[in-house]
């Protein structure tokens, strides 16, 4: 290890999905960030997957995710696991004073996820979860201008879709049909963005009840290919729905109505190209006379990447640690926070499909253990 | 009349509300339709409609409707009258074998729209509702696309919303507020475009049942200003839903999600100029290698307008008219279907929230007077 190095923070990898190619890239490419080691449950998986990623010898190879835990030189461990071993290794994580980046969706359901956040925060470990899209540069200035009263102002109607074609085998075999592994299946994967779009557009703000629609499919062994919801914050007369779907072709849309203008993007998830992305947005637009048009187009504003947004969150995520590490700061509750608003809707729209389609009303002051996920009237004196 | 005129087909006004002024240039755009003559409540009316919009002497004002009516030479009376008053007057057009192009929302509900069909059919006179934006190329560009298979396949989501901030008076004097005049408010007028565009996209199918949302915002006399709801085809695995509002910023939005591509548009009702309009969509997209990006953008497609899109509309009213006449058609059932669709779908959202935003199953025949609009599973024996 040079010198230079031991400034880095050091990121090891506990399991080798899909999604931990990209990231290894990512973490390579974040000027704070070093790749230092993969586990896999064997060692052979391990080495295959260094090799098929061109990793540099110097990356470490365990066979087991213990050994990644047992290793003290590892500060952060991103997590790719099916969402069903969550728990266990998160929390392990955290126990081991690693700072824990967890693919999403973070659980199975809230309570899980608390568990873990209540793990971290005991350990002063940083947490996050593996949304990209929040660290795009697009991002941060669309929520600059959203806030702006005078160009947006109220939310007040909110629709995002999340899907793709499913490539071939991903119905055989892929953890995101499987029970057992990633039971939230595409509600979980494809809907968990949505679900964080809706809420990032509305500062976090938990709506009053969640609502899923009649439309639902499944797959043989009963996981959620396909299904959609609605939001209502009553206060604010605020609606969202979205859909996601692996039956769909691939949609990455969010549009944001409100009181004196609009936003719209397609392809907020995934940035069409990696070097820049576009967003239109519309502003106290009139119709021209007689309604023949309108007396303004969408602007278009494009934003460069300086990095690939994975590897602006492992920047960031990097950041944060070494705040902590070096004293200057304690971890960043904005992210725990947003993951578990998010945990929180998903559940609900869970919930809601269980009983048919109810309204779920929720009742949470975003303290962890008091999560109250109840069926419209049916919590008495609330 | 010169003899060139003879030809024209005869367009007679009924009622000088705003969006007259709109048709009546549309009219005297239209190379195949004439503006006849105007009639309003008083002559002074009448006339101050002509002065205002710089109308020749030529056209004939009229101080009364039914003077209008009295007027043989008369082909067509288009109606922007308030939705209370449709079926006496479109009914006592089409009985004076007058052609009705009656303006959105068609009537308060499905049953009265049937009075004014049944009257249309019986006198062998064409109907068409006054929504512009089917008549412009874009459309039917779109049309034929969506409907090339390989391109878009089976649609999955749709998702509509129309809204605009309403100008200064609109609260106090507007028709669309006040519950004797056009008691569907943005239902009636802003969701009847969402309603009309996700059939069109459907191809006119009716979804099985409607949902609205529980989410709504009704003014002092209870009249809707804002709502939405949801549409489910059971058989397709289809959704969709909709936003309407006179409390949001414009938006005039459709998104087309289908299982291999999906298509936008963010103008459909009004395009934002009014020589050329365009859509984007993209189909059979992949993500590229480690999900970094799409293998493509967006296809943006121009058309341009040869006539604005309601002088369109109204070229096509003439030449179906001009048809009859002639006696080488017969009245276009494509038309009162459209309409009757969109009626029976919006009857079914406004019987939803009076049930408390229930779902409302459709049983719809497409027969005139075989109407059945029912509470989920309130029907025996279906």
């Amino acid at each position: 290890m040079s010198s230079n190095d031991v400034k880095l923070v050091r990121f090891g990898i506990m399991g080798c999905a899909g999604i931990a190619r990209k990231v290894s890239r990512a973490i390579t490419l974040s000027p704070n960030a070093t790749l230092y080691a993969i586990s896999s449950r064997s060692f052979e998986k391990a080495q295959q997957f260094a090799i098929k990623n061109g990793l540099p010898n110097s990356v470490k190879l365990y066979g087991s995710y213990n050994e990644l835990l047992d290793d003290d030189h590892v500060d952060v461990v991103y997590m790719p696991l099916p969402t069903s071993l969550h728990v266990k290794w998160a929390t392990l994580a955290a126990e081991r004073k690693k700072h824990v980046l967890l693919e999403k969706p973070t659980a199975l359901c809230v309570a899980d996820l608390d568990v873990i956040l209540e793990a971290c925060e005991a350990n002063g470990v940083q947490f996050m979860d593996g949304s990209m899209w929040y660290h795009h540069p697009r991002t941060g200035k669309m929520k600059e201008l959203l806030d702006d009263s005078k160009l947006f102002g109220q939310v007040k109607n909110i629709n995002s879709s999340s899907s793709f074609i499913a490539p071939e085998g991903f119905f055989e075999n892929d953890i995101r049909v499987k029970p057992d592994l990633d039971a939230l299946g595409a509600l979980g994967d494809a809907g968990w963005y949505c679900l964080g779009a809706i809420l990032w557009a509305m500062n976090q703000k938990l709506p009053t009840t969640v609502t899923a629609l009649p439309a639902i499919e499944r797959n043989a062994a009963g996981v959620i290919m396909s299904c959609s919801a609605s939001f209502h914050w009553e206060e604010d007369g605020t609606i969202a729905t979205f859909y996601c779907s692996f039956y769909a072709h691939e949609t990455m849309d969010l549009a944001t109505s409100c009181s004196n203008g609009t936003m719209h993007f397609h392809d907020f998830i995934i940035p069409f190209q990696e070097q820049s992305a576009r967003f239109s947005y519309t502003s106290d637009a009139k119709f021209a006379d007689l309604h023949v048009g309108w007396n303004m187009k969408p602007q278009e504003v494009e934003l460069a990447s300086p990095l690939p947004q994975e590897a602006m969150m492992i920047q960031e995520f990097a950041r944060l640690v070494e705040n902590i590490r070096s004293g200057v700061g304690k971890p960043d509750s904005k992210w725990p926070q947003t993951s578990r608003a998010t945990q929180l809707v998903l559940d609900a729209v869970r919930t809601s499909i269980e009983l048919g389609f109810q309204p779920v009303r929720i009742f949470d002051q975003m303290e962890y253990g008091w999560t109250n996920l109840n069926v419209d009237g049916a919590v008495a004196g609330t």
